[in-house]
């Protein structure tokens, strides 16, 4: 193929084309139109379209006028800041919120919106969507049809989505049946392709889809998928499975193989999947399906999309620290999907090809492409989408007659979801669409090769990347555990079970670097299955506790006296050697404390992350700050540690807890008794070991398991001890707050106690609440670790407006839960941590019984180990013993509230305040509650638990917690003592001068 | 006078001079020998030259060849850094510390120091001095001698200095006998000036000279120099009063002119006075002084200089916020030297003139003048140092004949300071003699018209101030009082006389904005006069406290929901009217505790400073800080009121502390209870109306003095109270402490406490220590406020080596002191605070007795009034009560120890941590201190007492304190809950993506 001249071609035909539309725009950048005079405005004006794009997702929720007038009040000001633009087209001037004229004008808005809306949807049921279809069949388009819905949050949703096409397929079926085909008329469109062609999204078909749990997923969604497929086959349909975001590609793909590989599917070709040109996977992707189809022996057909969620995928990548699936230079995907249609083109023989794309030099690159290749017709077709580019549109069927259109229809809530998507990828700045026709780009820049605009990009790249040994890079949170990577839940499989080689040892206190086997020992165990001992641990005394404060006292001058930098190299070096063990050490957790594979593995990120951010810390806080600038006298502002720190640690997050309490004692400074929690000693040991391997010196870390009874007062009042930093229950808090305080014969200072203690957070759900989100982080915020978190949620106070629908979906979702051990990644809800935890809980689902009314009370759990029935429980209020003490276990309280005030004053009304969470789309609301709503770590519009170091420093107040935040920028403050030091350096009336001095100018 | 003329001749004549004296340098900067290679070295070297400046300055306190070795090595570093320059002309190369070959070098280095200072000084005694003189007088130079003396620290040594000089009169009287008139013979110079001529520093007269005490002083230097003067007279000789420091100036001024009203002295026009052109205000001393003589027929004599205290004056200035009472270019003091020039030659008929300049322009400058103004050379002379810019001397004399050179004489310690003042300003960047002989300015630049380079300058400096009314300038401390001005003087008069007016009111409680009379009164009294009431005070029960509680939580939601900003306003409005009444203010403080004038406005300043310093700190802090970068979340960490504080105050910075703590509570966003000390009540109630006056809601802030036994510990464990910031002892601190620690039924949050308690101060001793400065630092440390401070010094650790020379001096100058009511600013002490403390005060002075030896106990003291002695006793050692426990009252106890190590041990040998000091001019043992010494605050080189807000953060730790600094910037954060929202922004996979953001390239 000669490249240039093929180049040429495609360029002449990109004029033509352009030429043959020229003078036409897509509807929704008309701007005699309200939708063209409002897309206009948003793209001039970026806090506008902000505003606009969310008030359009929030609409369908508003059922009152009130409400609705409400919040075009909030989205957009008062009357007098309403945008003309909105207001074009409405009758009458009349202010927002003045009566009825107010109101009619917001119906006016309203009714714009929804028509917008109706210009990409085809209806809000079957028997509008058919009567679209025929229309658009009359303009001989193809179709492809796609049932729009809300978030898959529960398995009856997932039916219901089932449910709903196989319904769909037997409507259209028989509709078809009247119409004849496109252009050549018979039963087949195009002389060859079905007329009934359905799209369908995988992972709607089940509500538990999870990476991690990839062998179920797929299995699962292939079972659900079988008869749908069954039935287009009978039908003689056309079924393409829709590709969604990244984390369910390699799920998708694998399910469009399983279900190939059946006897029944080997030959049914009208099975399609769809790839994403945007993803960096892709080519690699799409030559091992190739491959695969080839040596099977099996037909494809593939859809070739660009990929409709960058921005999403880039977000969340960020957010996670994960690589950017997704190119980030326009032009890559651009030249991906060149090079992949290509691909596809070639292998014409075994693989029917669908272009989907609205970009004129995309769609003259596959019609040369096609036409060079010497591809037949019959074996590649061009797909845009409904209500999109008609011009495109119009001038492919022209040119290339055989157009389907992706044609989805639903109901207003996920109908204007979709809207927002179309109108986010017709206002991008980068958006083809946007610059051929809002902005008339010039031609030939639109229609250039876009491997050479990515030769260009790549070559502007300055490669100033200046990443000096010397210098430490900022901080950067560890990334999560990304399971979509084999690799990863591979690995995981494997320190399972090399873990489990390691059970049943006997652990030795380590004091002054010397292992120390006692008489007194404690097994630790397995939650899940109890016979399994994790390991044997010794037990700590008093006389243990002396000498290792002897040894601490020894150390303590040398260590305070080490630079902050030098000591910093100690926590950089443990995580070092945590990030290199970090799947072993997110097992122990697993066994040990029954956490699931996402969560061990953050736990131990967050480790990672409290060495990283501590020790940087530190370097900060240990460059001397200078104070004023006076000439002739320099005051040094510096921070030294306070002495010897007691560290006594909770069981639920054993390693990042830990790990967070001692690395910041011991960076700042301070030497440190290792107390961990007796049900997690043995993931403490493991923190030993990562102090251990990074060389701390040995008199200045022990590691001290031990009954509190024996050692517990004993640490907290020993007048050796300066600093306590303790996480656990309100009530040990409050006793060492006491207890400490109380100044003992020898003692040197007064203790400094740092408590982090429990929590009864609340999420309120506002009536205008995005309920897909609402549902599904309220779920794992609550029974995330079976609600073993002090952030855990377990109130969510719900506005009666949206009471029932919430509920419906909330209790839906939680029985779609599997609960079982958290080394199966299958199970959302392991085991609570002991016997004891399980009484508890079960004794709070007794009184639940009693304090309100049981919702969902899921006990399909197994038998053996510390399990307990997931609840949720609703009728309770603030007098209930429900809403006022801490659980620590799955049981959710739901109360019910008729205002937003309420909401408030009820999620305030608790002795803590540790985290709270709202949902709610009210740009009021959410400014009430960040005035209001008075906990340590608030969140809008997420779930509340799983705070990152830096980014959510974390801890509450009242009596959630005394302090500042664990992984806050104030934190390491608490365990040192500031020092002033100034000299006066002026001598015989002679001062040197510095530049800061405040000397004349 | 025809300027541009003029101006043309003196051009023409500095180009003669320049072209006289052509290819000769000073020998200072002679490279061929030493002095002239360190000095070239010095100025291409900054850094070289400040230690060499330090070096040479503590050089005659090196006595054994081990302190120069290592003072040497400390200075300039080991052998190998040791600067070639330094071991210039020293035989053998072998290094520093090697035995024998470094000695050599160290004494080599130190006797080329020593010559370089007699460069400068005719000698280390008066015979040495004659000789001199006599060489000089043989080359026809006239002379004026001065003796260097140390810092006159105390009475008996003043008297010494008034003593020598008298003998010195006496020795060159007679020896002037055997001399003849330089250039026309007979018994005077030139025809007509005496031979004898000395010049004296008059502040050396007096130890206890003090601006504040203006008019004592003016009198005691005046009697002391009368015997001196009537002596000069006598013998038929000429003597100058020398102008010192600015402090100085007015009083010297004043002492010149009632010398020369006496009857005796009237016409005795060889006393002279010196001007400094360098100062603002000389144009107008001058004309004061000239038409003071003119009407009252007095025949003047006046020596003019540039000034030589320029660093001085200016570091001075801005430490303490005054303006600059220098010109700050150096062209502005060579036009005023040449208008003051002019003013004085116009005036020659009965005003005699010595140009004190080494300019080759200002002198050519005053030559014209002269001539221009047809002057006889019997009216003026020229001055020039003795050795320094040798070459101007010698043009001078061939020019005009009349030149004195100004030659000091004394031991080695005040002659190497006289040395670093001649080294830095041979060495100054703009120094003439620099400019002409090192580095060879352009003649032309240095021959033009000052006025002329200033007005281009000026010209030059841009008018950038952009001082917007909407921003807040940086933080600056209030100016400290400036008792040299008249106005501020008579303001404290005045102010203390009105506040007499208004004494023995009755003061009722402020609750809830309401004044509360009870039944319970307290009178608090004068100290130095119990039986002069200062107020009637009522005392809070527990029913008030409650009253008050109650409408603090009426009022806290609405004050904490102010933004940081709006609360801040408060505070700068209370700042605006503490600063309009500090006069008053403080006057309260003279009266009711006993503060001397300074440290009373001092205390009402710090007040001003805490209310502008926190207010900017709580806007810092009220911005919410981002935490992260992630995309598609806002995180934002932000700062909370706990809610209601208690604030428990002490009497000794009765405003100070108090509106720190209280401020601080405030504008976090807390209602405040504010419990003054009783002793100190009716300055608490002065407080009150700062707050009133800023507009501070009446339910946020509370005034309840009361008992501590009624009210105390039921306001410190009321459930009510979130935060109890307390100063006071540490008794009281700790009980508090405990008892805050016990949560209450009905407790909202654990309660934070923030405690400032005592100290038992130390100052070390090094022995390299300057005395001129360790001895006043010390008195000020120990007794400024009757030693009434929590920073005051009650040891200063001594090392043998310097012991005893340290010692007399201390005591001396102690004994030197004047004690008695405060309101007198005569008297230096004061009375202690009340009957308890005179009682414990002189318990310990018992205790002193019988556990070290007395070397002072000073009771000289008024009887009435809680007055004790000033007490110091030596052979104290850790093991004694006197060096473990705080006394509060001025009391100093001396230990001696064998070396530094042992200074540091017995510093930290207490329970406290709050301040000290080192004096020392080893680096390595300043180092040594930031190390190791630990305290709170610890200062090098000046006293203890008086951190300064921003500048000094305040606050100790082990028994000195809880918590962060005062003043300092973690010092808000402990009134507030942190608390971090964070908002998930992305909807529907489409998040706006801010600046800040860690998004794609």
């Amino acid at each position: 193929m000669d490249r240039e001249k093929l180049n040429q071609r495609i360029k002449d035909r990109g004029r033509e084309f352009f030429k043959s539309i020229s003078g036409e725009a897509p509807s929704v950048f008309n701007k005699s139109w309200w939708t063209g005079k409002v897309m206009d405005w948003a793209m001039k004006n970026e806090n506008f379209k902000v505003q606009l794009f969310r008030f359009v997702d929030v609409l369908p929720y508003l059922s009152s006028s009130a409400s609705l007038v409400r919040h075009i009040q909030e989205y957009f000001g008062g009357e007098q800041e309403l945008p003309g633009v909105l207001k074009w087209g409405a009758r009458g001037a009349g202010g927002l919120g003045k009566g009825i004229a107010g109101k009619l004008l917001a119906k006016t808005i309203y009714s714009n919106i929804q028509s917008m809306a109706m210009q990409f949807i085809i209806g809000e049921n079957t028997s509008q969507a058919i009567k679209t279809l025929r229309k658009l069949r009359k303009d001989n388009f193809a179709f492809t049809v796609d049932i729009l819905g809300e978030a898959t949050v529960s398995e009856e949703e997932a039916l219901f989505y089932q449910k709903s096409y196989l319904e769909l397929l037997d409507v259209l079926h028989s509709e078809s049946k009247k119409w004849k085909g496109i252009l050549t008329g018979g039963d087949k469109d195009w002389g060859y392709a079905p007329m009934v062609n359905c799209s369908i999204k995988p992972s709607a078909l089940y509500s538990q889809a999870r990476a991690v749990d990839f062998e179920n997923t797929v299995d699962v969604i292939c079972k659900r998928l079988t008869p749908i497929v069954a039935k287009t086959k009978e039908i003689g349909g056309h079924l393409c499975i829709d590709m969604e975001q990244y984390a369910y590609k390699d799920i998708t793909i694998e399910v469009y193989k399983r279900l190939r590989s059946k006897e029944e599917f080997r030959d049914f070709d009208q099975l399609a999947l769809v790839l994403q040109a945007y993803l960096k996977d892709t080519d690699r992707d799409l030559e091992e399906l190739l491959s695969w189809a080839r040596s099977e022996g099996i037909r494809l057909s593939i859809r070739l999309v660009k990929g409709a969620y960058w921005d999403y995928e880039t977000v969340i990548a960020k957010q996670r620290g994960w690589e950017i699936p997704v190119y980030t230079i326009k032009a890559e995907s651009d030249a991906a999907f060149e090079r992949q249609a290509e691909r596809i083109l070639q292998s014409h023989e075994f693989c029917y090809f669908a272009c989907g794309s609205h970009n004129i030099r995309t769609i003259s690159a596959v019609m040369e492409m096609a036409k060079e290749l010497k591809v037949p017709e019959d074996r590649y077709e061009f797909q845009v989408l409904y209500g999109m580019a008609e011009p495109v549109r119009k001038g492919l069927l022209n040119v290339a007659k055989r157009v389907r259109l992706y044609a989805p229809y639903g109901e207003l809530i996920p109908g204007m979801a979709y809207l927002v998507r179309r109108l986010l990828e017709n206002t991008a700045n980068e958006s083809f669409l946007r610059q051929s026709f809002a902005e008339g780009a010039e031609m030939d820049r639109l229609l250039e090769d876009p491997q050479k605009i990515v030769e260009e990009k790549r070559k502007n790249k300055t490669t100033s990347h200046t990443s000096s040994a010397t210098t430490r890079t900022p901080f950067k949170n560890h990334p999560l555990a990304d399971f979509t990577k084999k690799e990863q839940r591979e690995a995981f499989v494997q320190a399972i079970s090399e873990v489990r080689q390691e059970l049943g040892r006997t652990y030795p206190l380590i004091i002054n670097g010397e292992e120390v086997y006692t008489q007194e020992k404690v097994a630790s165990v397995n939650p899940a299955n109890p016979q399994e001992v994790i390991g044997i641990v010794s037990q700590a005394s008093r006389e243990h506790i002396d000498r290792a404060l002897e040894a601490c006292r020894e150390s303590l001058y040398e260590w305070r006296q080490l630079s902050g930098e030098d000591r910093a190299k100690f926590l950089f070096r443990a995580a070092d050697y945590a990030r290199k063990n970090i799947f072993k050490l997110a097992a122990w957790q697993v066994l040990e404390v029954g956490k699931q594979w996402d969560q061990a593995h953050a736990d131990v990120g967050e480790a990672i992350d409290f060495l990283e951010y501590y020790a940087r810390e530190m370097i900060r806080l240990s460059r001397p700050r200078r104070m004023g600038r006076a000439p002739g006298e320099i005051n040094h502002l510096l921070y030294q540690g306070k002495g010897i720190a007691a560290v006594i640690a909770p069981w639920n997050f054993p390693l990042a807890i830990s790990c967070g309490m001692t690395s910041a004692a011991l960076v700042t400074g301070n030497c440190v008794i290792y107390k961990p929690a007796t049900l997690s000693s043995v993931v403490g040991y493991t923190l030993t070991s990562i102090y251990q391997a990074a060389g701390i010196p040995k008199g200045v870390f022990h590691y001290v398991p031990g009954k509190g009874s024996e050692i517990g007062d004993y640490l907290v009042e020993h007048p050796l001890i300066s600093v306590i930093a303790f996480t656990g229950s309100m009530e040990v808090g409050l006793r060492i707050v006491e207890r400490a305080a109380k100044v003992k014969e020898g003692q040197e200072q007064v203790k400094r106690v740092i408590a982090e203690m429990g929590g009864k957070n609340a999420i309120i759900i506002d009536d205008d609440a995005d309920l897909d989100e609402a549902v599904v982080d309220v779920i794992y915020s609550a029974f995330g670790y079976q609600g073993q978190k002090c952030s855990a949620c377990s109130r969510v106070i719900v506005l009666e407006e949206i009471y029932d629908r919430f509920v419906k979906r909330l209790v839906e979702a939680a029985r779609s839960i599997s609960i079982g051990p958290a080394e199966d990644p299958h199970h959302y809800m392991g085991p609570v941590v002991d016997e004891n935890a399980q009484k508890k809980v079960l004794s709070y689902i007794e009184l639940a019984k009693k304090e309100g009314k049981i919702l969902l009370l899921k006990d399909d759990i197994p038998q053996q180990g510390y399990f307990v029935p997931l609840t949720i429980v609703e009728g309770i209020t603030p007098e209930h013993r429900l809403a006022q003490e801490e659980i620590f276990g799955p049981v959710l309280s739901i109360m019910k509230v008729k205002d937003f005030d309420q909401a408030i004053d009820w999620a305030n009304s608790t002795r803590y305040a540790l985290t709270g969470g709202v949902f709610s789309r009210s740009p009021r609301n959410l400014q009430k509650a960040r005035e209001r709503f008075r906990v340590g770590n608030l969140y809008l519009n997420r779930g509340i638990t799983g705070a990152l170091v830096e980014r959510q420093p974390f801890g509450g107040f009242k009596m959630s917690g005394v302090g500042s935040k664990a992984g806050g920028p104030d934190y390491l403050l608490q365990f040192m003592d500031p020092i002033c030091i100034t000299e006066n350096t002026m001598r015989r009336g002679f001062a040197p001068i510095c530049e800061e001095d405040d000397w004349i100018e």
